[in-house]
């Protein structure tokens, strides 16, 4: 059993706890847009392949059991679950001889242990038709006993890295990044730093869902991603990456921060390409790809000059803090928040991709 | 499923968060008294008494699911658990053709919804046997799906009642309890509306275990208790109530806090007698008591005037503070932690009687 989380999760940075100003509970509707806009995806997957007949827990008993993993301090957790319970509803009360209203749901919402749980705790709604549990630990690593889980969502959270790739913040290696704080795309070395890590996290992912799901079990992912063959400094998510990576040299400019700060920064978020993602599912061997949708994201966010920079902070803060110190937060962002109007035309040029919103049904082999 | 809490819950208290100088966590030594000294009991329990043969679940898995109901931001619940976990693995090591090691344990860690989890997670041990967990709500309510946890355990919980009666707050009702702060055993329409509410609770609370629980499985309950035919006035901790009352009543009389607010505040703590929980387990019916040990307590700790204080306001400073408003704690705490000092023989006095620990363990009837 994985217990010593630190093996699996040398870095961990919980988005912004409470629900003050910079709060992630306030600051999240473009991680809400995505939810939305997997809602209907997601139902038509559970009506067409929930497996009620073969579950063995299911047929001695009447719970169900759900997890969603990287849930941060809600409110999109609270949505994203709600969904899924109706549609799991639906699919029961049309087995007739099968009683949906007399399944029990257990929700299990998982994220990093410093995550903010009082504050999900503290918005769970009411009245509510599960029984809600909170689970600590990075989804890196083992979280549920084997066999436990019937079906298991995550939204948004599987760019995230379990780390940054070493080499990536080493001035000595072929893979250093630079002044750029992301993987754009275009230096051979650094992909491969980003790709490898991003590999080895999922597959480590994936033989966790595995023991834990049931035989037959569903696992949901919604992940952003680039289109094949693009890199993501041709995306708006890139381009808005580089001016967050601006603020910091110029910042190191002035002497603020140091400039070996900037050189060893890099966000441990990563991209894939449906191609990627799909080779690494069926290499893996754990999991059948029961369904597969790519459509673009509108991004319509990160035209709001107002907005879009509370919702980079409510999910950057703990990271940049960790490296630069609490001192710098303000006035980056402050630096950020104008840089972020001055340059918000880049985002309608010709030449921006949309980010892909890839939603993947998995089931569990047996 | 009794998913809206506020209907079973009415009032609700955390022990104080965070690991600062007055929190549950740095206070709570005294509770670790009564863990210690269940811990042999619980031990022996284990080995005689859980069934590893005829649990449905144990049977097709091998995951066993354990509660501790009442767990605050820990330390004490971390041992509690341990404990029962050592015992579990030496009764399964000693069935041969059952692999203990094979067995993965799940721990639901519960307690009122704006308890401080965040402390109890970033608290938990590493390395630790088990996938934690944990559980928002009253446990007077309905917590866990039907049939999905082996062994429940609460500690000093249970004297915690769902509310205080409300007619002993009410300077109209004959249940009046006057200037007294507690049940102090005396004034029967006091007694009774204590009594009356601990009953109701405890129905509640036996009821929504006997859902949750496995068939045979155990639940283990330690809880402070008056001998037979004592009232709670006679027992250290009664003449320790009255102090913090007196204070109250001084408080008043000066002009710091309201006098009406003094008449209309109790603590919503009850000790019942072993014959009265007893009765009540009896005519509830879901449970079989299968053990029950009754030791004095030592109560040791109620005779350091340094660190009884800080265990006293660990524990009360919420149920106070939303009673009187904050700014009379630091001053109540100060006032009160000179007169314990000042009048700390009592607690030696020949006719203090001891406070009892209720040791029990229940099996779900069939």
């Amino acid at each position: 059993m994985a217990t010593d989380e630190t093996e699996v999760l040398p870095e961990s940075y919980p988005m912004n706890g409470g629900d003050g100003k910079v709060s992630y509970a306030r600051n999240s509707f473009a991680q809400r847009t995505s939810v939305d806009a997997s809602k209907k995806f997601i139902s038509e997957a559970i009506a067409d392949l929930l497996d009620t007949e073969l579950n063995p827990i299911l047929d001695s008993s009447i719970r169900f059991q759900i997890a969603d993993l990287g849930c941060a301090t809600g409110p999109n957790t609270f949505y994203a679950v709600q969904n899924i319970i109706e549609a799991i509803n639906s699919k029961y009360s049309m087995n007739k001889h099968q009683k949906s209203q007399a399944l029990e749901y257990q929700v299990f919402f998982n994220d990093h242990t410093n995550n903010d749980f009082n504050t999900l705790f503290r918005s769970l709604p009411l009245p509510r038709p599960y029984f809600p549990v909170a689970v600590p630990g990075s989804f890196y690593g083992r979280l549920f006993p084997k066999d436990s889980i019937h079906l298991m969502h995550s939204s948004n959270s599987l760019n995230w890295l379990s780390r940054v790739p070493k080499d990536v913040g080493d001035i000595n290696s072929p893979a250093w990044n630079g002044d750029s704080i992301y993987c754009t795309g275009t230096a051979k070395e650094v992909v491969e730093a980003y790709s490898n890590q991003y590999k080895k996290d999922m597959n480590n992912f994936l033989n966790a869902r595995a023991l834990e799901l049931v035989a037959g079990g569903l696992l949901v992912l919604v992940v952003g991603g680039v289109p094949n063959c693009v890199s993501l400094n041709q995306t708006g998510i890139g381009k808005d990456y580089e001016i967050i990576g601006s603020c910091l040299v110029d910042m190191a400019n002035k002497g603020l921060i140091s400039k070996e700060k900037v050189k060893s920064f890099n966000l441990p978020l990563y991209y894939p390409s449906p191609n990627e993602i799909e080779k690494l599912i069926e290499d893996n061997g754990c999991f059948g790809i029961e369904r597969m949708e790519t459509f673009p994201g509108k991004g319509k966010h990160i035209h709001n000059s107002q907005m879009w920079p509370m919702i980079v902070r409510a999910a950057f803060e703990a990271i940049i803090s960790n490296h630069f110190g609490n001192e710098m937060v303000e006035e980056l962002f402050g630096y950020y928040s104008k840089n972020h109007m001055d340059k918000v035309s880049i985002f309608n040029g010709d030449d921006v991709i949309s980010l892909l919103h890839l939603n993947i049904v998995l089931k569990r082999k047996n």
